[in-house]
């Protein structure tokens, strides 16, 4: 497998922006082997509310939180034609060729989960631990923004598109980032690329896929 | 076991009076062996919600929805101390004595799913069947109202509570009511006696499982 797709929750802000996301893994799943990985989307963000409101056990809130990861991928399958959803690792080692294929991760990680069970970890360090798993090196994560940036762009006009960072930097960044805190740790220890792209130009998708020049942040390990 | 107890969605608008009636059932487990049946409350809305905006396919919407289910189930769970999770007919049949115990339904569902896959199916209906495949014949709906009603009540103020209906009259009532429209059916079929009761008032609950005279609707096959 070439590489472990996440699709991030935030996309779904925009159905059409979503839906032509979608249409493009759709056809890349003809030329490239690849797993996406759902984000949680407006299910994990419903969830942190209920959070917030009832005073929730980390285990249960983490638990309900995967559960909209499947949910988010549930919908995903739904927009993409000819697409399967499938559960396990065994099933994600021998995904058919030329079908897009969504992982539902709540099986794999009721039962293996060996993340922390707090709101630290989001999908972003769920699909590298599926990338790690798998034994797959490049991970894609999608997002509805070009990458990182030195500062946050909608605070500061001048802030500047990192193109590519170490995971140590990264770790040691004081910036609010649109990734998790756990992530720097496991693309250093699984010795992943991590690519973050913005899902509203799918075209850039394609392009890292076949490893050509595109605007976005590379971390490496 | 006694009886099959579904917890609607609609008590979690209200985190106090959810907490209270989890509390209740805590009790009640002590005395009384039930299975505990989620709706699917605000996690099942956002769904309905997603469903609209992205036009879904029925069997996909209804796979989300009834994940949702599961995250209200384990909110429920997490608000009942010691009680367990399950999610197959067969741990029903040997629920442990004195531990309120919560199903999980997707499981069961994506397996056994025997009901349509539609709107019209809701988690009313559900736990009607769970009910049927567990061969219970008390089926208590916990509501935020008081039962059925002649007229809307809210719109209508001189509505009144019916106390006593057949499967066969419900079916035929041209007014709203607060059941899904599949419900009378299964009812009818399982020869089960269903209750719809008020969840603010715990101790109607209580009633209901004793035998005794509570404000409800009672509906008979």
């Amino acid at each position: 497998m070439e590489a472990v797709i996440k699709v991030g929750g935030s996309m779904a802000e925009n159905p059409e922006s979503l839906k032509r996301l979608c249409r493009e893994l759709e056809q890349l799943a003809q030329e490239h082997r690849f797993l996406i990985v759902p984000g949680g989307g407006p299910f994990a963000d419903l969830v942190r509310n209920v959070d917030k409101e009832f005073g929730l056990s980390d285990e249960i809130a983490h638990k309900m939180a995967i559960l909209a990861m499947d949910q988010y991928g549930l919908l995903i399958s739904d927009l993409i034609s000819q697409s399967i959803t499938i559960k396990t690792l065994e099933e994600a080692k021998k995904i058919p060729e030329k079908v897009a294929t969504v992982i539902l991760p709540s099986s794999l990680m009721f039962h293996t989960d060996s993340l922390k069970h707090s709101w630290d970890v989001t999908s972003d360090s769920i699909a590298a631990h599926i990338a790690e798993l798998l034994d797959v090196k490049k991970l894609i994560l999608i997002k509805d923004v070009d990458g990182l940036f030195t500062h946050d762009p909608k605070k500061f006009p001048q802030a500047k598109l990192i193109s590519k960072i170490t995971a140590d930097e990264l770790g040691s960044m004081k910036v609010e980032t649109c990734i998790d805190r756990f992530l720097p740790d496991l693309i250093k220890r699984s010795q992943i690329e991590c690519y973050i792209v913005n899902g509203n130009r799918p075209n850039r998708v394609r392009k890292i896929l076949k490893e050509e020049e595109v605007v976005c942040t590379r971390i490496v390990s």
